[in-house]
């Protein structure tokens, strides 16, 4: 037994404790009331901060996969597109995209987020869902995401201003409003259109606004040459796969939370069921790049294989409940599939995408979308392409609105001799790797 | 107060969420019921996630470990080797392992996992223990462990599929079946052989397959020459360090999560003992290395104390529970201090291991699973080693075999000038570092 | 329906889990009594192992921050100190910062950390709080911290083992004899201070124990020559940012497992509350870099960004419990702006501080304490500024004293080849990198 010496004594944990204090005094509702809403709390909190890693996983990819001479400057974006997001994310799309009542397609409901009062009582709180605050956590990291897709396609000659004022836009206005279709309760859920966590919402909006910006922006200097596409090798392989796994773990949040619930024994095996699918989507997703590039090449490409098992993620995330594990791994394996093939195809179409954030979240997002199709019987073909289009349409034109208005504005392009000698180096006068040299 | 109006409605909630609503519909058992479930399920994917992440660690070991022209090589090795460690447990792993009921031997049990349904009802669930999907999704990331400890060991040197090969077998045959022995209730667990999270189940076996594949496939050109051993010092020690905190992390889930119950006080409270346990062995297995090769060598050695603190970590893993944290904290210790010993021992028999996985996994992992003895009653030395040797004996042969045939078959060495020219350019036709001018 | 026969049975999973076997034994106690220790014993341990991790976001980020020459050593020095820190609290630090009953300044407390024991009957247990192991294993993690913010400060010319002396007296007996004061229900608790998760308790004694660790060291060759500040910029600004996501991950860990409590509606939402402030201050910090940098230099610094964001995790660490999202916004970013001002404020003392960690963890620090009684009305200024002196008197004279023992005795600081030569190779023999060549 041990010493009660060595434990810190009630009364001390009481005084350091009010909020505890708190509860006893009053009269403590049981955990049959509140334990749902601790659960999917605690939900929301570990899901948030899995989806937050993203943003690690999303910056060290990125810093892998362009050149070293714009390493710093693909940094610095991932940082700043993040910290602006969660301001954006607080002060109107929160709210824009949970109105609670609205018109179903814009809700003019410009408020900042405001969180519930400290030691809120059990009487004031949604028993049936969880606390504001963890909900707006774990949501603020999806805007977060779409951001971040846009970046990784953009990189190595995007201004870092211009890009900034699109990434304001999209995750404080245009994602919150297309999101507010379907999660905020809109036109498209009432439709009965069926994105369980985002390939459309989340992935395929942030694919649309890289695709428009891709098309607006003009590829690499020297990318396409002679009618030849010319490798611009990325620096770091082992960043790349870092970042890889990072959004893998991360995306166990991603998907997982989404079940919004976790205080029964249907909604946390459910979670679990989510888990394990999420997991074998990636899984096949990878393994498929891998048979297909040696196929194809004869010779196994790693960045195919870690867009694979990010394509394999992407494909399941509107649907990663209902499929079987079967039912996971060959819709995985089809999106690792459609990366190996879409990749070229988009340079065939002179659209330079650093890193295959198009294949990967719009190609594979619009895949995914449909595959619900196959497992969840609530939603029919017809309904899923509808979303598709809607929000391809709406995020591709407003996006492309946008990036022209920077454009003809402030302009969106490096110099070229600035995007010779690297952005680093050009735009913020530090080298990430400054104690190696070149070759 | 908050104002209502920011909250997601009731209504709109069950309409997005009809778990939720059907829960409230169905006459809800209570929480005395359901709790251990759900907090056992969570358990299981948090430790999960926390397992899953030490892939990650393996890959920026690995990656760190070896010279900058085996880099791509070697990360996609491990992201393969996890996809497909998960394919082929779901295919027939998970359940030749966890059979149920069977001779206690060998379970002929070729069967694809089948999660529970969507929404399952308490009615339905295993209320005394946790959700299927949420078991298998952490159990399979105790086999990646394995297979990756194989991948660091032979490095540099071996061909990308007829590793990928040994993986599909390790992970899908050899490992459920002798994990099948203990933790599926076999003819050692009804011995009373005692191996908590898998001193020997998980990291002795990785161990002992690769030291079967060290010495089929013979040390790296130029290792041993001359009666000399040539140091080949890893290319980036940060992503060595790196990986090391990560397994640090994924040990937590490692060790905490095989508690397997966290629904009681008693449960929940030995998850917080073994965390405690964990670290401190991780923390002595560090400073042992440190202090060690401080005074043996004058000088601290970075990769020996990275080795230390994981030799520490698998040391523990056999019995983190019921040692006290001194205890921990001596078995942590001679567990690094084995590491310092035998890395040197095995250059000197010309058995090359690029990373030093047989010391860490293997020996520490032998270690490990006799100093249960000196904390848990239950079992016995004889009762231990006759288990120690009966994993050895079964994954030694088993694997040489294996080795053997895939070397007589498709051969499993890349060729010298490959192995001079480096196996990222030779085989797969991409550097990690392409940026970066080698010297 | 699933087929039961691939569930482990019931019988079978009770074999495995005594434990589980013994709960059901009992007359199991009501998740009304147990409900609020399981989850305060997990919001620990998950707490807990967000705040480990943060041991390698310390090592990332400063071996990203120092020239590749000594990146060996500061990964070294990271993963020591945080091994002997773990010792050290277990041997005394946490018996000495935890007494439970003293004098309100110094408890005569040497004794070992000892847990509960195995498969703790709830009878037994401090319901009212949580499990000793996990408590431990939460608070051993924050002692770790303070001392990673002295390695930073002092990269790039400290001896090895000196540096490792010091950490021994800081993390078993200044670290705990004042973090006793306040969080051990000592003076300044009683007092009426607060300093909710470390503003002042963590980061600004880590802080003042680097200042004096800087001023006794002196700069590093050749930083301050001629008048002029000789920048010596940091060798891997990737593995800098990705350091940064992880102290950011680690934070939420750190704050929110502060709330010590997670088992009623309250203590959940407040520890939601306490996830969604510490990112908006960490972005808010990040941010106001962003802007100042631009509007200062007319470039945007990515180290600044880093710090930046680091500097309004500080700041909200105090009180990242009342402020609404608005006062959290403007209190980290005040963070950040201080950064920027104070970081060329120490070259100008010649205070050389590599990584920036005396402007992000004790200016910072200071202001982040300050800064409560803004939204928290159980304190007043001069409370917070009582204890603010209190803790820096206290810990830079003990650490000055200290060091200039250290000096006086064993030297502290390298030679001046070796500085110059790097202390890779000068001191350990093995370089980060050796694959590179360097600029």
């Amino acid at each position: 037994m041990m010493n009660k010496k060595y434990l810190i004594p009630a009364s001390l944990a009481a005084a350091l404790l009010p909020s505890l204090a708190f509860a006893q005094d009053a009269a403590a509702p049981s955990f049959d009331e509140i334990g749902p809403y601790i659960m999917t709390t605690l939900l929301f909190l570990v899901g948030g901060f899995l989806v937050f890693w993203m943003a690690a996983g999303f910056a060290m990819l990125e810093a892998g996969l362009v050149r070293s001479k714009n390493v710093t400057m693909q940094l610095t974006k991932n940082i700043a597109l993040f910290s602006l997001a969660a301001i954006m994310y607080w002060l109107v799309g929160f709210n824009l995209m949970y109105p609670g009542d609205f018109n179903g397609y814009f809700a003019f409901n410009f408020v900042p987020t405001v969180l519930e009062p400290v030691g809120l009582a059990a009487a004031d709180a949604s028993l049936d869902y969880a606390s504001v605050a963890s909900d707006f956590f774990f949501q603020l990291m999806f805007v977060a995401a779409t951001a971040s897709i846009v970046s990784g396609a953009l990189a190595e000659r995007i201004k870092l201003w211009p890009f900034l004022i699109f990434v304001l836009v999209l995750t404080g206005i245009l994602y919150p409003i297309s999101g507010s279709w379907q999660w905020g309760g809109g036109w498209l859920s009432e439709m009965g259109f069926s994105d369980f966590a985002g390939s459309t919402i989340v992935h395929s909006v942030g694919g649309w606004a890289a695709l428009a910006g891709a098309l607006i922006l003009g590829p690499r200097l020297g990318k396409y040459k002679d009618g030849r596409v010319n490798p611009m090798p990325g620096s770091n392989l082992a960043l790349a796969t870092l970042g890889t796994f990072i959004l893998w773990l991360g995306w166990f949040g991603f998907n997982g939370g989404s079940q919004l619930a976790a205080g029964t024994v249907g909604d946390i095996t459910d979670v679990g069921r989510i888990f394990a699918n999420t997991n074998m989507a990636a899984a096949s997703g990878a393994v498929a790049a891998l048979i297909l590039t040696q196929v194809l090449y004869k010779k196994v490409d790693l960045t195919m294989v870690l867009n694979g098992c990010l394509a394999g993620l992407v494909s399941i995330t509107a649907e990663p409940l209902a499929p079987s594990l079967f039912g996971s791994l060959w819709i995985g394996a089809i999106g690792g599939m459609i990366v190996v093939f879409t990749v070229p195809l988009l340079d065939k179409l002179k659209i330079d995408d650093v890193v295959g954030a198009i294949p990967v979240h719009l190609f594979a997002g619009i895949w995914g979308t449909i595959a619900v199709v196959f497992y969840n019987g609530d939603t029919s073909l017809m309904t899923q392409l509808t979303g598709i289009v809607a929000y391809g349409v709406f995020t591709f034109v407003a996006a492309g609105i946008l990036w022209f208005i920077l454009k003809a504005t402030v302009g969106i392009r490096v110099s070229e001799e600035a995007e010779i000698e690297g952005l680093d180096k050009a735009e913020l006068g530090m080298e990430a790797y400054p104690d190696f040299t070149r070759g």
